[in-house]
């Protein structure tokens, strides 16, 4: 068996997320069905790709990472070649190679760098409209900065996720960093940390935007966090402004 | 009458062109057509809308100027809501104002910036696929700004359009300059000139690309430019790749 690693770009606007919804799904509408769907063609058996992570139905991936086990005998090239032919324009295969037998793509995850990009132009550019979320009301960028600063670090995150804990999952979390710029209109948060909870890079998101308009003080997000209740946060930003940028190993 | 000039940014890609084909076409697929459409059903005037130049079917504009007349008595802020609502959403209004009545968004231009973008990387970007004309052999750029180089100034380029010069029109152009930077795997060309002849644009863009290929020395463009015969220079790049940026006047 040799273990394929891929880097993968997507365009998620027209898929239900990178997870296979279940096992037997032929008509894929998610990333991982799509590129399975191929893989299996080309080789005959019944590829399962792991990927590094679940994202969001209508989230986008810049460098996505996955790997799958396979006793096809093709080269790199060819595999790569084959993909390209029968993948849809929206999902492409940057990179391709032969990885250790112990590389697993989510399991070997040390850190996770996510962007959400936000148009803050009046108007919507008509470039980039697939990729970011339309503020045409312009943000407080350093109130946002000072806001983000709260959430740096280890912490109960637990007011930043849609995941009902049934089960006292751990809803503690660590963020590295939030970087904000502004250039020419376009907003870009980058939030790097080593795992997330369901929704909660969108959420955040939406934290810092509604602090950004002015409707909740930067300060507020300390207490937002203390209080471990969904409902003081923010809304749940638009997944289209979304992207999975990197991934650490 | 009061003259409104309009700062318009579009995606080319569902349209044939800026400039409408002819004067009762109702289902209108240029960007002049849609919005005369819209301004039309606002006044109840005829309206014409004076554009500063064609562009191709498929060529993008950032900012593409025009102005129009019109009786009407709304406010400009309201003029700006109307059309935002009724155009669709890969035409956008950047900015509209009352303009001198002398100003006239074509006789008055003094020179036009474009920028042809090459996405140079192996695989086709997803998230710029629809303004690039994607080229996977990586291009020899310092050959490419070479070859520029010998396009800049006052020529007739008649080697450079696939205008059929039936009476005697001058093909003399005067290009101020050709700037090529690489950013990433992305190329863009931009490129100034006073006024520019049918297709100028990407026939040297698919000149410097055959350059940078290595299919063409860059010494060979001051040879094509003498030689006047458009069978000399390079194809025509696809106009998904080429973008209308600025207007001076």
């Amino acid at each position: 068996m040799r273990n394929i690693k891929m880097i993968i770009q997507y365009d998620g606007t027209r898929y239900n997320g990178w997870q296979k919804q279940n096992q037997k799904d032929s008509t894929a509408k998610t990333i991982q069905g799509k590129i399975e769907n191929v893989l299996n063609k080309m080789t005959g058996e019944e590829i399962n790709v792991i990927g590094c992570g679940r994202t969001d139905s209508g989230v986008h991936a810049e460098n996505y990472i996955a790997n799958f086990f396979t006793d096809c005998t093709l080269t790199t090239d060819e595999i790569e070649k084959y993909l390209e032919e029968y993948l849809p324009k929206d999902i492409v295969i940057k990179e391709l190679r032969f990885a250790k037998d112990r590389f697993h793509a989510r399991y070997n995850v040390k850190a996770k760098t996510y962007v959400y990009r936000i148009d803050n132009n009046k108007y919507n550019n008509v470039f980039t409209r697939d990729f970011t979320n339309h503020i045409p009301v312009e943000l407080n960028i350093e109130q946002m900065k000072k806001a983000a600063e709260y959430l740096i670090g280890t912490h109960d995150f637990k007011s930043f996720t849609s995941l009902k804990a049934k089960n006292n999952k751990s809803t503690v979390r660590t963020i590295n960093y939030i970087n904000i710029i502004k250039n020419d209109g376009l907003i870009e948060m980058e939030v790097n940390g080593n795992s997330f909870l369901l929704n909660m890079v969108r959420i955040i998101a939406g934290t810092l935007i509604e602090v950004g308009e002015g409707k909740l003080m930067a300060e507020s997000v300390e207490t937002i966090l203390m209080e471990k209740d969904r409902e003081k946060a923010g809304n749940k930003a638009p997944a289209k402004g979304l992207t999975l940028k990197e991934i650490q190993y």
